[in-house]
């Protein structure tokens, strides 16, 4: 069975939608998603920063969608891990386990990593939104798109708009 | 530069002595630590389930003698991550990233993981007093003694008793 790392922030879940919520309740500004495109998350909400030091901000991030139907198919046909580089932010780590402990309950707490550098990771496929965890990667390197990442192209890695296309290619 | 896998719970952290701590201050009763050669945690101290998942359980749990220089020295020679299995105890997440930021500063977050399975590890050498944490591991497998391990013998694994035995052999 094929083992499967898949990503949270930007994966499973939806960063850039829990920014914009948190930037138009702290500003009352709206920011539309294509202005976005080709911007970090620092660089399209100001005060992105000081949320994902905040109790609460990574506890209520929306899902992307379709991903639940996707990851309970996968988890039936791969060994799915799902690997989130939280240690940054020391208090998402409850708060991230509890997310996943409610949205995604077919999924054991053996099958969850929380790491900072994804260097030590060992699967046959990553799903992963930023290069820089897919670099060091020796498996199969599946880029999902994420404003901060439409811009950039590179042949060594497959890239997946949505859950739809990552079904198309897995299952 | 090679990588090392170093475990908490018995060897960085004495869970033993704090499992024989709080069973004395709950039952009055002071189990001498040879009497729990042989016996797994749980076995060992009756009420081990409920204090693991008690707030302050792991946060306050003392080192294991010697750790501390060994794993700065180690820092420097090699690639050092430190691997828990911590997801089964959610509230012990923080508690042991505390913990660490207390204990071991000189330690980024890039360099710590919580796992569930530590089946995703890939690294060259893992430092663990579990059997079951070793026999997936493709790499130098080294056993640290503690008494749930101590009566077993195999071949296929290096023992180390104390922190002096990891210094001689990797240092």
């Amino acid at each position: 069975m094929k083992r499967i790392a898949i990503d949270m922030d930007g994966v499973l879940a939806d960063v850039y939608a829990q920014f914009s919520r948190w930037h138009e309740a702290e500003t009352g500004e709206k920011i539309a998603p294509v202005v976005t495109n080709g911007l970090k998350e620092f660089e399209a909400y100001p005060n992105a920063r000081n949320y994902v030091f905040t109790d609460g901000f990574f506890r209520s991030t929306p899902l992307i969608e379709g991903c639940l139907q996707v990851v309970e198919d996968l988890n039936k046909q791969y060994e799915v891990f799902i690997v989130s580089a939280a240690m940054e932010f020391s208090q998402s780590l409850s708060e991230k386990k509890a997310w996943l402990d409610e949205h995604f309950p077919f999924l054991s707490w053996k099958q969850i990593v929380f790491c900072g550098s994804k260097q030590i990771v060992s699967a046959d496929i990553m799903i992963d939104d930023h290069f820089k965890n897919l670099d060091f990667f020796q498996g199969r390197k599946i880029l999902f798109s994420q404003p901060h990442n439409i811009f950039t192209h590179r042949e060594d890695v497959e890239r997946v708009h949505n859950w739809l296309d990552v079904r198309t290619k897995l299952l």
